[in-house]
């Protein structure tokens, strides 16, 4: 009897541990405490099951749950990147297609493929469920954010127009979810959660 | 519009953020850092999905990934309860019933039933997914113990037979991965990170 396959596969599972220590910008509801990759990527899976009926179009949830389970994991090597650091942008889509190629390349060859391509459908925004699990993960912060009274928005000084610009990507996921976010950011507005964006000098 | 249902949904999904609190016995790999149960949650999500071919009988991996994802909902009223604790083991499966139908209770009716129902699968372990899922629950804490030179089971004096008799239950999902912890927990108890059962006094 060979372990070499169970093996190979653990290597993978000891690797994915990491996650745990990535730390977001986000913290959890009412709370100081920042909330790390391994919980998040849990809490975003449990949201998708839960939520899934609100998507635009009909979704596979089993493959939402899958997308948000991995969808982070790449963050081992490239690191969190803050939704509203605009300049990394560019690079970070290189370092993570390559972090992705490692870990999910200690896989046996057939598992990793299977990783490799559902992780790029997920990058890629282009299926029903890649946008709605890109809506799950847009609204959580959303979510923790208005529990904190502005959250790493407010920390951030980030202001209105951005928000509703990189958070309006729920829209493409799910109507009615991105309705209420609205709501919610607008709320924050008035309640100075978020600054308003700067005017323009005359 | 309303947001009725979305705002029912939410409470629920705000409610299990405290599972993120949830501090259990064992400890990350290679760390002196506890694991919650939403990480932890996550992680025997992963172990499934990588380790599905090894089951005793086919299963559904979509089911086991759902039910690992909820199946410690419940410690956010119950408390994590220690593998090795006997004495708590009755108590427990009653505080847990009612963990279950207070948290799932917060969804709306469909779902409540449909979370209460896969959670009471994984718990009578009668169905192969059930089996499965509580094998990978058992199995990465041994990891995790041998990453950490014995880990919870040196903290807590935990003896060879209890060990054998508690994640000997893996076999019950999958007799390869067990054969293999068995080798794992055979090599621990060599190398003094279990100790020998004591002997019965003459």
């Amino acid at each position: 009897m060979s372990f070499d396959k169970l093996l190979q596969q653990l290597s993978f599972i000891q690797e994915i541990d990491k996650l745990k220590y990535i730390k977001r910008k986000t913290r959890l509801f009412n709370s100081d405490r920042h909330e790390n990759d391994a919980e998040h990527s849990w809490h975003l899976a449990l949201m998708a099951m839960v939520l899934a009926e609100h998507a635009n179009e009909p979704v596979d949830v089993s493959k939402v749950v899958k997308m948000l389970l991995i969808h982070d994991i790449v963050e081992i090597d490239s690191g969190d990147v803050f939704l509203f650091d605009t300049l990394l942008n560019h690079d970070d889509a290189t370092a993570e297609h390559k972090a992705a190629l490692r870990i999910f390349g200690l896989l046996p060859e057939e598992q990793s493929k299977e990783f490799l391509t559902i992780w790029e459908e997920f990058e890629a925004r282009e299926t029903p469920e890649s946008r709605f699990a890109h809506a799950i993960d847009r609204f959580e912060p959303v979510l923790q954010n208005v529990s904190n009274q502005g959250g790493s928005w407010k920390e951030f000084n980030v202001d209105y127009e951005k928000v509703i610009k990189k958070v309006g990507v729920i829209d493409k996921g799910s109507n009615h979810i991105w309705d209420f976010a609205k709501t919610m950011i607008d709320d924050s507005l008035e309640k100075g959660y978020i600054q308003k964006p700067e005017l323009p000098q005359e």
